[in-house]
């Protein structure tokens, strides 16, 4: 990470958790990631091919197997969830097969939200490629969306009747309708946060973002662990804590990007520095640092990308920057007594930790 | 029906299957979808009231509790899908219940399904209320339209878990996932014909639009039927046969319609006689009409309002009317084979049959 200055590098490397060291299993965070793509991907690769023919265009640029041109690509996403689920699947058993399903619905689920969210927000670029509506127009765009979430439950569904897996994949299926509600109350609920003030009555509280965070962003991730485990045999306690777990990361996963969306470097994190505070997004240190010193609301609605540096710095001096490192170790605790609650086998665990601390790392 | 004049009156009134004795049971169609609308209303309520705040309004309007105001309304649908869902599941054995939680399912599948198309088509009105776009916006619409469905899978997932009914309830939920699979595919596939000639070797093809009607329209109606049915302990080929039956009224409700929007009368139908002419919807009486006498697709290409009377004769003259009344009539007659194969107790079967003849014949 390049530093805007040497305050703000210290306090950007702060807010990011040291990585753990992982006992027994050691596989490092990118090979597990590797493996994952190569289990996942040809499920993936069998749904684009199975779609009508006006559809598979869209749904393969969706799962980042196509361009928006049609061409297949060795993109799209670095396939954390699907990782997740993996993951969790062998916490309770040796058999990866199980998780497989799991991956695949999660990796659709995931597709599905980024589909409909950008449309929502007019964003044109996902992955380096253009997204859905950008390529395909606002109607396929939707029904893409539609069918990838269609296809997620459908997987689910499949094996669950395929290996007659009946209990498993009744709670696997619950955890993924489950996520999908929460997503789109969270979505919701970030809309409707929009056109709220910083101060006075109608202010968005920092619990309310926890809230709509834990929805829109956590309940993916909770339910890549709770699919994962219920589908790889873990009890309905322990599947219940993998979603809690999952949860906590979300908001801890997003606490950092929220830092590293003001003090963070472009050219690693990919995305200018100014566009949250460009579109007054009531994130976590924007909340905080106004929550102490009120007279910042003025200046985060004045904010021009000129002002960044002295805004910044500002909103740091105003404890924005040590509340969102806060608000990230946190949750990252919770997330770890969650899964100590879950109590999956020790190399399943590692591999599980390996995932986490590298994607609160990466994410700087 | 009020004639557009004495020979289309006739042909009209062909189309429209012959309502048929109901054996033994005897209850009214409207009897079963009002009894229907008391056993899922408050579910319905139920998940509205779940809503968080800023999804409540949009959803009841959805599916027909409130207005475009968020005022109560007493509308709604006819419920005609949740009714089917519940009469198939009495086909195997004497408790309801069961199928309550199909029928909320499928409405909520339905109401999804409405939503994100009165997006797509751009209709600004859908039971005499505004549409949810129109009402709340495209980004709430498409939201609510994919909370709708979430919930819908969400409904059987809770249904299976919370009553152990492990087998039938992965058998139901992926008819749901199916059919919402199939409900896209279809739509895509409706949307990809709308630019396509009537003539030369890109024309649409009768079979083409069977199969995008047997997934837009029959797929909804196919997962009512297996749902209630899986939920009410069919056997795996019987439950396949009702969703195979459904398919099947699904192009017979739809060439009814198709039918009535050439033939048919706006006070009863509800619906412009000429919208479809006026979009150069590729119906089965138009392609079959052309199919006979290609000349005939310049003059719905030149097609103005003025010109109904003209089209219309000219377009049964050619065939198209006997067209569609003969493919209401052959999928129809399938249709009830597969009733038969699926073999619902005789009570049951009296109240599907009462169901589907006051359809097919209510649609006029």
């Amino acid at each position: 990470m390049v530093p805007m200055n040497g305050a703000e590098n210290a306090l950007a490397e702060a807010v990011v958790p040291t990585p753990r060291a992982v006992p027994g299993a050691g596989v490092p965070a990118e090979r597990i990631l590797a493996e994952t793509r190569e289990l996942t991907r040809p499920a993936l690769r069998q749904a684009v091919a199975d779609c009508p023919e006006s559809c598979a265009r869209p749904v393969g640029l969706a799962v980042g197997l196509l361009d928006g041109d049609g061409n297949p690509v060795d993109g799209g996403g670095k396939m954390f969830r699907a990782a997740l689920a993996l993951a969790a699947a062998l916490g309770y058993r040796d058999d990866p097969r199980p998780g497989v399903a799991g991956a695949v619905a999660v990796e659709l689920l995931h597709a599905y939200t980024l589909t409909h969210d950008d449309v929502m927000d007019g964003d044109r670029w996902r992955r380096g490629q253009p997204s859905v509506w950008a390529a395909h127009g606002l109607n396929v765009a939707i029904l893409t969306g539609d069918v990838l979430y269609a296809l997620a439950q459908h997987t689910l569904a499949q094996h669950t009747l395929a290996r007659r897996d009946a209990a498993g994949g009744a709670a696997a299926a619950r955890y993924l309708s489950r996520a999908a509600v929460d997503v789109t109350y969270g979505q919701a609920q970030d809309l409707a946060m929009e056109p709220r003030p910083f101060l006075g009555p109608e202010a968005v509280s920092v619990d309310e973002y926890r809230e709509m965070t834990a929805n829109k962003t956590g309940s993916v991730i909770g339910a890549a662990l709770a699919i994962g485990g219920a589908l790889g045999g873990a009890g309905a306690e322990q599947t219940d804590a993998l979603w809690q777990a999952g949860r906590h990361l979300g908001v801890a996963f997003q606490a950092v990007d929220d830092q590293l969306g003001i003090w963070g470097e472009p050219s690693v994190t990919g995305k200018p520095v100014d566009s949250d505070l460009a579109r007054r997004k009531k994130t976590i240190p924007v909340l905080a640092a106004v929550g102490s010193r009120p007279e910042l609301a003025e200046a985060i609605e004045r904010f021009q990308p000129a002002g960044l540096p002295e805004l910044a710095r500002a909103l740091a001096d105003a404890g924005g920057h040590a509340a969102a490192r806060d608000e990230a170790a946190a949750q990252l605790d919770q997330a770890r007594r969650m899964l100590d609650r879950a109590a999956p086998r020790p190399a399943a665990r590692a591999r599980l930790d390996a995932l986490i601390d590298f994607t609160a790392a990466r994410t700087a």
